[in-house]
């Protein structure tokens, strides 16, 4: 008997008939004697359709304005899910944000969780009651309501299931489990039975769509055992822990990547303290996320520097930078936003010399040449022309053996 | 520069052209330095999407989950209103009945107001805000969201008017004003410049749908000048007033009438303690409200017990009546659902003897049989055939002369 935060996101709520089979789901494992929180997003298409409502009453609506608006889409979901488990003979009791003081910080529209109190729902939880609580949306320190941003009720849910020191929380979604790398480009990819915390953030945020990055890091920061399912087959779905394996972990977890890269590069600037932080904070300063940054020293007292953006921001980096190469007097300032990001992830890279080579073998043997390259400790990216996307992915899927289990998979 | 409280319904915010509308009557109102809150309902339209949603969860949704259903209505509509006041350059501000902690009893669906935390709106209207609320919701001491029922809206506007003792309470509606009666069946119906909470309140509860009863006996309780307006077409609607009119006051407001009575008597009880009681107990509890209540003692030691009830209830009353008839050993029991109630109005019938003999003379004179007769002190009501209807309204609106404006009218 557990006490399990469970969340079920838009597709798993998107019509009646989907609430019927999560509330089925849901009623089954309280039958079992498990204390259960469920957190819900807004049905499937809600948020857009509020968002077009929004759109019509202002260009730019309010962002405070906006959050009152969105957190109708969860507080709608909560209600149902509640009905429909009366239906089916739960003693259920919806929460919105508010309700159970999921305080967030005041930045609206992404506001981050501050704390959140547990006493109500673990009253009701000692009732034999299962608590249905909206995700996505909080409450700042003023009570206005504020929304974490989309995908945010992966973080209510895991920030719950930290609160009430759960003993799993389960992501239900429409994927069941993180795979070794996307299937639509290696059918043999295979699912992971289990994946640390680290590895986790490797692969979301390098382009594995599983799980919103700041639920990860949550559940990393309170040693939330979090677990991926799919709604709508059963199945174990990934674990993702936050203690590295004990037995021997596996060399390689997955193949990540990553389309919407664009690389930029400023040549022959004069090689002085202060150049790279004149550049990165310009780029910073117009809001824009840089990724990989590669520097190298020239042999005339000039460096190149190289780094990457999401290709939204191609142009408008570009443009400052062409700015930045007139008056740090560069040599040129070149861009090509036909490039794309693989990335190699594992704890086990840490104890294991030679996965680079490993890794650049591979490409090179299917003749992939290498613009860039990133290190972390568990993690190795590459940059390549974007036409080697799939041939790439798959000779690093086949070269590091992920088709078959891994030896310490449990 | 007053402090004033709108509340705009459900028509008036329908659209987005419409809450554009309403925007811009507000903005012009605060540019003339007035204080005002907003009060609004959902949009027409949307409680009934609403419940049809909840229907289709569960066939008897749990109240309380109902009312956190049903919150999002007014929720939209806030937040639109806001978003569309900022465009119009006024700063406003959305709150929810939560937000503004508008306290209610936990009756879920039709909760009561027991306290408005009005410190959040006055420092709002202080930094020179437009407050726009959440009408026909609010919140019990434990947090839950409840409902006020339908047009709970006008009781919201009310309560907040009383807590902040706002100069004036203006409900904006889809009639320019309380008439002497309904205009669809006298053409020379007149609206009436100002009305006294008493005779509201006969009006209302007898047919007269302009304000929901409970938001006027609220604004009598705390004497809120309460005023109703047509949002469509500019003019002064009608001031309900707590006190009653300095100058003479007019011998009869207007003629109210209510389609939906039906009437049930009881004949040949044995006349003892206790049996109106008995009667009246039993159909309490079915849950039906009675209306009149008329008894006759007779000359055999028996008496006949009539009363009226909503035409909905009839059937179900009629078995109870039926059952307790056979008890009770009554002569017989028998109902008619073809009858309506007419009623004059007026403060000033209180001083002036004759009404009601002008009343019975007029509907004698187009030969319509009064079947019941019930009076108070400022209203005098009679049942009659259905078919009388509209005959004996527009005979008794003619007989008061009510389609000449009221000697004391402001």
């Amino acid at each position: 008997m557990a006490l399990i935060v469970q969340k079920y996101g838009g597709t798993s709520v998107g019509d009646m008939e989907r609430i019927n089979a999560v509330a089925d789901k849901v009623a089954r494992m309280h039958a079992q004697g498990h204390d259960l929180v469920v957190v819900v997003s807004a049905m499937s298409g809600e948020t857009d359709r509020l968002l077009k409502l929004a759109g019509s009453a202002h260009s730019s609506p309010p962002a405070r304005e906006l959050d009152v608006l969105l957190a109708t889409g969860e507080q709608t979901t909560i209600a149902l899910l509640s009905m429909v488990l009366a239906k089916h003979g739960v003693d259920a009791r919806s929460y919105t944000g508010h309700q159970v003081h999921i305080r967030t910080d005041n930045v609206h529209g992404k506001a981050r969780i501050v704390d959140i109190d547990d006493k109500r729902v673990r009253g009701d939880l000692k009732k034999g009651r299962v608590v249905v609580i909206a995700g996505f949306q909080g409450v700042d320190e003023e009570g206005n309501i504020t929304t974490l941003g989309r995908g945010g009720s992966d973080t209510t849910a895991v920030a719950m299931a930290a609160a009430l020191k759960a003993d799993e929380c389960q992501i239900y979604t429409d994927v069941d489990g993180v795979y070794t790398t996307d299937p639509r480009i290696v059918p043999e990819a295979r699912r992971l039975d289990r994946i640390t915390v680290e590895e986790m953030l490797e692969l979301a945020s390098l382009g594995t769509k599983v799980l919103q990055i700041r639920a990860v890091e949550f559940a990393g920061k309170y040693h939330v055992p979090l677990r991926v399912l799919s709604s709508f087959e059963e199945g174990p779905g990934t674990l993702i822990t936050y203690k590295e394996n004990e037995m021997e972990a596996p060399l390689i977890s997955g193949i990540a990547f990553n389309r919407d890269e664009a690389k930029l590069t400023i040549r022959g600037v004069p090689d002085q303290p202060g150049v790279a932080y004149r550049i990165l904070g310009e780029i910073a300063g117009g809001n824009i996320n840089v990724d990989m940054i590669v520097q190298n020293v020239g042999a005339d007292g000039t460096t190149d520097f190289t780094f990457t953006v999401h290709r939204n921001d191609f142009g408008k980096a570009e443009n400052i930078l062409k700015r930045l190469g007139e008056e740090l007097s560069a040599r040129e300032v070149v861009g090509d936003d036909k490039i794309v990001k693989i990335s190699v992830v594992g704890v086990g890279m840490r104890s294991h010399a030679g996965i680079a080579s490993a890794m650049f073998k591979a490409l090179a043997d299917e003749g992939i040449n290498i613009q860039m390259i990133s290190t972390s400790e568990i993690k190795i990216s590459v940059v390549v022309e974007e036409k080697y996307l799939e041939l790439g992915v798959r000779a690093l899927h086949s070269a590091f053996g992920l088709e078959k289990a891994a030896q310490s998979a449990s």
